[in-house]
């Protein structure tokens, strides 16, 4: 079985959207990611830092889902992530309320020895620094290494986010900061240039517009599901993250066309994400709904033309 | 062979982009609708006005595509429609500069004897009660009737709108219009509520994120193929609609099955007409490149995953 270790943030979220508004509850990337890649039947570890104010059930839902948290630091007398967003109302577009870091500011992953061997490696979106830290403490090459990052990076630690994305084989990373990395607004030649950064898989997220797959000069797009209500997008960044990295640590296909089914996973997962407040819909999530809906996402595609 | 009638605007276009800026060129809707149908293998007939200022050259290239113009009147001592536009640095939104309506004012289309048993009617942008008028002057009822519209005709005549679009079978409009027509953000949503104003299939464009085709509770999508370099995207959103009726009315195929090729092989054609000024690509445009790009478009949408 193929190891999966997932570093990123563990989080209280206060979330607002047109449809409602919830207290602090469990987000983070590395929950996301995590609740995700638990779909699938891997070995996944998350490592992240909290303080002790986090409630234990929270702790307690990822290892009920099989997620090993060994490498999750929990700081006495200290205080968890915290962040607070609001939605406009076409939900695309959110205002950061509050950001307080709190033990996330001094957080230097510790990497577990089972886990310094892992064939995936998911650097969720933190300092680059801190994600080079995480490749610095592993003792094998690890077969797949995915890095998700944010425009915040790109404005205060350019040079050490370049250092880290030269180290990953897959990025992932949003349209309108795909144009910021490059300097170019056509996301072909951002993706062009992001190759020539390193990776060998470039991501481009597009929201409710799906996802782009660039690799050696071919392109593949997966579809966001066009749904009827989409309660809170927080976290489906990281859900697509999750279920991209979950089914390549469960198949060990790392080609283009593993990588391809992959993305196919992480949207249609993101999916679901969305449908609920925070982390509700991937908790509750059964494997026939993901199943049911893969059948979907193939009746969204399909068309048959002779050329 | 099936008869296609189309209806719509010839003009001319002064365009600017960031990658130039052109002097009165070829435009119009039932330019680049024919200039998309005549791929195929239909027996295609124009319906429009024109003044006597439009050069013979831009009505003969239209007839070298065996786009019958019977029923394009040329008003003596009329000046043609003319529209100039800017388009932003993205190419994703544009301002118009001038909109000169001269001979389009007072259009009163004319249906060529011929052409009022046409099989397949395409309806290009216009005043809903032109477009109407087209229906009226028909023989016998078309096996499709496809109706284009914006946002100018849901503030302005709504009323009338909303009368001719109970007529057709097909609306082409795209995402922001169909919003601003149902009060509905969600596309899945707004597409329900336009089935129940009539049409049985509805596609909202989205422009460089593809397209959507909704029918009886099911969905298709067709990708926009990602390119290095958009030059301009004028005519984009009419070739799109005149490779869908072009491929229609070859195939004779009207099913669910037969709309979603139809959808492919409009994007498929919009693809080519963004990468030149005008009309320039889609007169040039080759049989074999449009194969080769629908090869381009099946590796972009194929995966295959065993559920």
């Amino acid at each position: 079985m193929n190891k999966l270790l997932i570093v990123g943030t563990i989080a209280f979220d206060a979330i607002e959207s047109p449809f409602g508004k919830t207290d602090k509850i469990l987000g983070g990337a590395a929950t996301y990611i995590g609740l995700a890649a638990s779909k699938f039947d891997v070995d996944a570890a998350l490592v992240s830092v909290v303080g002790d104010d986090l409630p234990s059930d929270y702790l307690n839902l990822l290892k009920d889902k099989n997620l090993n948290l060994d490498g999750v630091e929990i700081v006495q007398g200290g205080k968890t992530f915290f962040w607070s967003g609001k939605y406009h109302n076409d939900l695309n577009t959110r205002d950061t309320l509050d950001t307080q870091l709190n033990t996330l500011a001094d957080f230097k992953p510790i990497i577990p020895a089972a886990y310094k061997n892992a064939d995936v490696v998911m650097l969720g979106n933190l300092a680059p620094s801190v994600q080079a830290s995480v490749l610095d403490q592993l003792e094998s090459k690890p077969k797949l290494v995915v890095l998700d990052t944010m425009n915040f990076w790109m404005e205060h630690t350019l040079d050490e986010l370049m250092a880290v994305i030269k180290r990953v084989d897959v990025i992932t990373i949003n349209d309108e900061e795909a144009r910021q990395l490059t300097g170019e607004y056509s996301l072909v030649v951002a993706a062009k240039k992001i190759h020539a950064m390193g990776p060998k898989y470039v991501v481009i997220k597009k929201g409710e517009h799906g996802a782009l797959l660039f690799h050696d000069g071919h392109i593949f797009f997966a579809p966001a599901l066009p749904l009827e209500e989409v309660f809170d997008p927080t976290g489906a960044g990281d859900t697509f993250a999750g279920g991209l990295v979950g089914y390549v640590a469960k198949t060990g296909d790392f080609s283009f066309e593993g990588l391809k089914n992959a993305i196919i996973y992480g949207s249609n997962l993101a999916s679901f994400c969305v449908e609920k407040f925070g982390t509700e819909r991937m908790v509750q999530l059964e494997d026939t709904e993901m199943n049911q809906r893969l059948i979907e996402f193939d009746k969204l595609t399909k068309f048959n033309i002779e050329v």
